[in-house]
């Protein structure tokens, strides 16, 4: 976490993804540590807030979750598409210095049993409500997000300014064969949130 | 449809809502036909292409869907923006000119049991695939993808090509409260697809 990391209230941190970013998935068991990328993440309701992830059964990550429990989403920037990029085709079973590889550093908070990822522009602790049928049919992990925050550069009393901040910071969409999205140009229809 | 819509590989199809659009979907049961917005749309297999996509109790079209098994998501554009807000802000069982006052001009394709959205960068017609616990418990409905068609000004061998049309077809990605951000600058890592 950095100095502009602030906590996002609960009620509004389906924002944190609600544009459809990609993201970063990453958890801790058993004193293993991994990240993942992610595309298909999903909002899934507002209050508590929920989201759903889908997670191959080759992706290390994967066993982690369903050991612990918890994991974290977070919200890479543009800066950091190399990194999101090498995290989304790198396996921690066949790469063990993965982590290393892709220039992942991990901090830790006191009420969140997973890593987190420093330079991200936010942050979703997330419990697994467990769902076998999902898990086993479609790879698809349901989450009930418990903290949220974001960085105060780019997020803002529940919206996103990412046009106050430098183009490094903008959330990223994956297409795919390392073609990207940054998050683009505000269009606002004037309406009271 | 119109003269740029182009038939889209199903093995490519997840490409056109891997970036996290915001989706309209349209469905038809007994000749009554609606269209709403819906920001959690969400990629879940590759092959055959599956997606999911959350649909509130209390909408008209989710009653469609139920009785048609057949729904299409489509991927709006930033032309679109005021009739993509009205649709996700209005309830056909309250308002039965929905679609008028949205300005929704709808066409029919052959082998497609519901509606599709004239103006729109994509189209993905899909079957419903029943899951009453994830619909009931999450509102969470699963469609295989069984037809796909895209603009060709902004979908060319399957690669978004918005960077190579006019800013108005870019597509949407819903924050909250009226704001929204348009698909941004193309990030590309230059690794072949």
């Amino acid at each position: 976490m950095n100095e502009y990391a602030t906590r996002v209230p609960l009620e509004k941190a389906y924002r944190l993804i609600n544009h459809g970013p990609t993201a970063l998935v990453s958890a801790r068991a058993n004193g293993v540590e991994n990240v993942m990328s992610a595309a298909w993440v999903c909002g899934l309701d507002f209050q508590p807030p929920k989201l759903t992830v889908v997670i191959d059964k080759i992706a290390k990550t994967r066993s982690l979750i369903e050991q612990s429990g918890v994991f974290v989403i977070q919200v890479p920037t543009a800066a950091q598409i190399a990194l999101t990029h090498y995290l989304g085709t790198h396996t921690l079973a066949q790469e063990p210095d993965k982590l290393q590889r892709a220039g992942v550093e991990l901090f830790s908070l006191p009420d969140v049993d997973a890593p987190l990822v420093t330079g991200c522009a936010a942050w979703l602790a997330c419990r697994l409500i467990p769902e076998p049928h999902n898990q086993q049919q479609y790879d698809l992990f349901i989450g009930e997000v418990t903290a949220a925050w974001a960085d105060s550069r780019v997020f803002q009393d529940g919206h996103w300014r990412f046009e106050q901040a430098p183009a490094s910071l903008r959330s990223l969409h994956y297409v795919a064969g390392g073609q990207f999205y940054a998050t683009g140009e505000s269009l606002n229809l004037n309406i009271d949130s």
